[in-house]
């Protein structure tokens, strides 16, 4: 009765990219990574539940900072190997260094131009030691 | 004098996921893959160029269909791992299936529902054997 998790083609990890995007702007706010159960807990909990890579296990997204992504709509591209999320960023941050969104440098004259502002100082959102939620 | 090329942290393979949005509408139409080479083109052509894994080569987007996308803007996430093109999809058609974007798959009671029509008969927009340009 999970055939429509049967239908995504995971990579060799078990895993296919998120892409989160403001469900009112249409802003994309960050890309990350789901396996099967995260994907599974999304569609239950109706909030954003990733894979972490770099830590080896589920990310809650907004489990420290509370900057929990609700869930509006998921979608699937046509080759079933990438998902968007639609959501609702509560605290207006998505970004583990303080910004809205994750893409806030923009290609200008050759390099890489930060031009979005911090909108919450990282050590006010985290505790210490847990940067990345 | 390409260091914003040697900034982005590419993945074992040498690519780093590539998500196209128009630049009007925010619509998120599809998510490719680019090496350097491909990102070094996209700046310098401002048009979307991809590394297509499965035909292991420079995937010009449009180079059969028409549908080019023309960069509007391109951004680098935090991590320095996915890029944001803004584009203008030519022809309004993203997908090789004929639709205007590839995510044309809702999660719905259960299941992926298809919610977009096709635009353009595939058959008429590719050549035989060439269904992914």
């Amino acid at each position: 009765m999970q055939d429509w998790l049967d239908e995504i083609h995971w990579n060799a990890d078990g895993l296919v990219p998120a892409i989160a995007q403001d469900y009112k702007t249409g802003r994309i706010l960050m890309m990350a990574w789901m396996n099967r159960e995260s994907l599974a807990l999304t569609a239950r909990e109706n909030r954003a539940i990733y894979w972490s890579r770099s830590r080896g296990k589920l990310w809650r997204k907004g489990e420290e900072s509370g900057h929990v992504q609700k869930v509006h709509e998921l979608r699937l591209d046509c080759d079933a190997d990438v998902i968007v999320l639609q959501v609702e960023q509560l605290g207006g941050i998505a970004c583990h260094t303080g910004r809205e969104s994750c893409f806030y440098r923009v290609f200008e004259d050759g390099a890489w131009k930060v031009v979005d502002p911090i909108l919450k100082d990282p050590d006010a959102i985290y505790h210490a030691g847990h940067r990345h939620e």
